[in-house]
């Protein structure tokens, strides 16, 4: 067996201090991809802590054009070390090099690096408010000690833990990030970190601002995100591991931002079945299907109504399920958690239209799935039958009328996302508005007439939405600068002297920051 | 003895489904008001919750213009019977009633109420964002459910739960409330929730959407705060209770916001002594007893540099302390946690200076004390040595020199302010620089030359800060609209229809609501 790989601890990478060993998987071969990664100790994790909160007293004096450059310089490495990277997350997450990852991901990635320096740089995150008769000011900064990110499988770059878009608000925000790599990727962010490394010394921040381990065990990882000197955590992951981080933060008073499980309704509702039933089968298949259906924002139930153009619909989706090739899966653990979802939705009593195999494809995977309950069915186990299948699979949920379909969105937990498809004429206008302002509040991000799985970095983005979707409804994990408010406290200067205060915040505003001054938006001097 | 008070619950008051009574005490005479409040039990805390998560869906339809009305009815109908309320607020409290109570809290509070009706119909606390070339757009908006309220004992007007800053942030933002009124003024809160009630007659609201309860057992107030249908809750109050909150409502994965126990470091640099000894002792005595250091930001920690200036200026302080009359406290509670909280910090080495005798004035009374430790002797026990003495009381620690002032601050908890006094000349500037950005990240706002205990009610103020002094560093209780995020959800919608979208994020914007358009602050039309 070979040594395992370094962590990246307090500016070096060294040996170690393991307390045991893992081997990624390639998921299209079902084989060890040949490395061999450890797992960090208590000792580790907690001096990776002390070294983040040690730089993030340090960074404070870089903030924000040291974190600015650095970012940029980092997403030019990226760029530059391209190949490898994308050779590499393609090893371990059987997502399509050129089509996904080289065409899609890792333009993203970079491109939310360099918008995190963009708001850095012009302040667009942190809301400068001040009081001119009060001489009372305050902005957000960065809150203090270094941030740990727990990335997710399903994006090897977009939302690696050392180089995705929490690490992108994180340091925008000034903070320090220690990553824990995804266990199913551990390779490429091995080879981010280096990248990142080698931009702090270029640009001349303390060395400890990026840190990377790879795993931990449980008890270590809740350590970590309740040690005293953290200053807070970015989760995205499966519901389970993240609410036993979530238990652990919340006691230390640490806060933790989780992106969990959802599964992201969709309403299609009569008028838009009987004018485009098969466009919007094909919308649906493309979007369920994409990426094998392991996106965050997956369409994982439909509600439909009743009647022949719903069962036509079912059909023409069928079709465009068992047409469709079967793709691969992550990890093993994706595969095995389709079959497990898919059983306990067939204890609820959703049956099944179409798949429900494992190991259909190439390498880990399942067959494309969908299954089918009753609205009443649903409304006797809602709880159950919103059981998330991480994956491709869909459930149709068929309602009686419109009110069973209100009763149901009444039943659903928080989610990312939820969608209403209405006809162009008008017919479906009344139902709309009564289900809307339902679906409104228990998702982050309300669309019409298009699928969730698109994910635009934006500033109006919410990549978020009520529990349990997240942790918290009033965050959002994509979409730069709202995201970087989640690293970031409410800093109030009351009397301050105007050159002990920060730019942002002083009378003269010659960048021309937008503040709230008195009440109004202004990009002008403050007279006083 | 009398019957117990009525509740209000659903719209009307009635008699309490009541699992005991209590009675509050007039704090002046230590003897019982002569009124009779029940305990409300598991069923009819979730009566409440039932009867809010109703009227939460209700209200949509009457926000913003049919909320601010109320809100601006219920501020004229509180001054219309200011003088009961006063009057009310005086007994229950002990509080004096021309100076305080009638002269400045209760103009805040309906100051507050109107205000926070003026965000709602503004807007100016949703922060819209469009991004024209995706079609998305985003704002926050009231989450669902109704908002739990724990005053505290401090403020019967201004944190009152059915009128005070929470109860206007919620209200403004779209949320029914329900509010657990302070143990120690119930009357005022009756009298208040009785007018809240005819306002809301009067404007045509959904009557569950203000509902007043008056004491819970521990596990009741838990299950409320965690129920599945609460939205949110906002606590003001001690830290052994609003933890115990904060875990039950951290699991269910519900909004908490707490503001609990603060001590409020004030370093006094040389230069600063030096210079003005004498006015700082003046700001600092008037600062520390007023409201008989009843104030969440009270100043009950000094650090000064070992040397005669610091011995002439403690015993200026001293001889203030010893001149003052001594103040009632609000309630039997105050006094025996002052003495409690005295003896902690003997017993962890800090001397008495003066005072330090329960019942020295009238009524419930702690005499005015002040105690000293050593820098050393504070960094050897931390944690004992911040124990809050809510009161009259303060605690100098006399540090050898700089570098033990600054490893002081590194020790502190988390906040709400932190005060630094500098000389004018410039010869503490160094001094500053060292200490200010420790503080910094430890508190929500930073004083310069200033005493903390004045909150002014702004868009700037930052009344939050650091855990343990709140459960999250990114919120502000006072201060709208910045209050009013708490209460809010992010709110996205992704290619809506513009008729469908809220008024402020549809392509006219008639109102001139100022919207994050495409990254840049504008108050016109959007163009797609």
């Amino acid at each position: 067996m070979s040594k395992a790989q370094k962590v990246l601890i307090a500016g070096a990478w060294r040996d170690s201090d393991a307390s045991g060993t893992f081997e990624p998987n390639n998921p299209s071969t079902r084989e060890p991809t040949g490395e061999l990664y450890p797992v960090s100790s208590l000792d580790e994790a907690t001096e990776a802590v002390e070294a983040a909160a040690v730089a993030s007293e340090q960074l404070q004096a870089f903030y924000p054009d040291g974190v600015a450059n650095f970012l940029e310089t980092f997403a030019d490495r990226i760029e530059a070390r391209a190949d490898e990277l994308v050779a590499m997350a393609n090893t371990e997450s059987g997502l399509p090099a050129p089509t996904r990852l080289a065409a899609i991901e890792l333009p993203r990635t970079t491109g939310q690096l360099r918008q995190a320096a963009a708001a850095a740089r012009g302040r667009t995150w942190s809301l400068p408010t001040i009081d001119t008769a009060s001489n009372i000011r305050s902005m957000y900064s960065a809150i203090e000690g270094g941030v740990a990110v727990f990335g997710p499988n399903n994006f090897p770059f977009a939302f690696n833990s050392v180089a995705g878009g929490d690490f992108a608000a994180a340091l925008g925000a000034g903070c320090p990030v220690i990553g824990k790599a995804n266990s199913s990727h551990p390779g490429t962010s091995r080879l981010l970190a280096e990248e990142a490394l080698e931009a702090l010394k270029a640009t001349g921040l303390p060395l400890a601002t990026v840190q990377l381990i790879y795993r931990t065990s449980h008890d270590v990882g809740e350590k970590l995100v309740s040690d005293p000197k953290i200053g807070a955590t970015g989760y995205t992951g499966s519901r389970a591991a993240g609410l036993a981080l979530k238990a652990a933060a919340d006691v230390a008073g640490k806060p933790i931002y989780l992106e969990l499980s959802s599964i992201n309704p969709v309403y299609i509702l009569p008028g838009a079945l009987a004018e485009r039933s098969e466009a919007i089968a094909d919308e649906f298949g493309t979007s369920c299907l994409m990426g094998t259906g392991q996106f965050c924002t997956n369409p994982g139930i439909v509600v439909l109504q009743k009647g022949p153009s719903t069962d036509e619909f079912m059909g023409q989706v069928k079709e465009r399920f068992d047409a469709a090739p079967v793709g691969t899966l992550l990890a093993e653990g994706v595969e095995s958690g389709m079959s497990r979802s898919v059983a306990t939705l067939q204890q609820a009593g959703a049956e099944l239209l179409t798949g429900g195999s494992a190991g259909a494809g190439t390498g880990f995977s399942y067959s494309n799935t969908l299954l089918t309950v009753s609205g009443a069915q649903f409304l006797q186990d809602p709880e159950s039958l919103q059981t998330e299948a991480f994956g491709n699979e869909s459930l149709f949920i068929v309602v009686d009328d419109l009110d069973q379909g209100c009763e149901v969105a009444r039943h659903f937990e928080g989610n990312l996302t939820g969608c209403v498809y209405t006809d162009s004429g008008g017919s479906d206008d009344g139902a709309y508005d009564r289900i809307a302002p339902l679906l409104r509040r228990k998702v982050g991000r309300l669309l019409n007439d298009k699928m969730p799985t698109g994910v635009a970095v934006v500033p109006s983005m919410n990549h978020g939405g009520p529990y349990p979707a997240t942790g918290h409804p009033g965050f959002t994990a994509v979409g730069i600068p709202a995201s970087m408010l989640r690293f970031g406290m409410l800093a109030c200067y009351d009397n301050v002297r105007d050159d002990r205060l920060p730019v942002e915040l002083r009378d003269v505003n010659p960048g021309g920051v937008a503040r709230l001054v008195d009440g109004g938006w202004s990009t002008g001097d403050v007279s006083v």
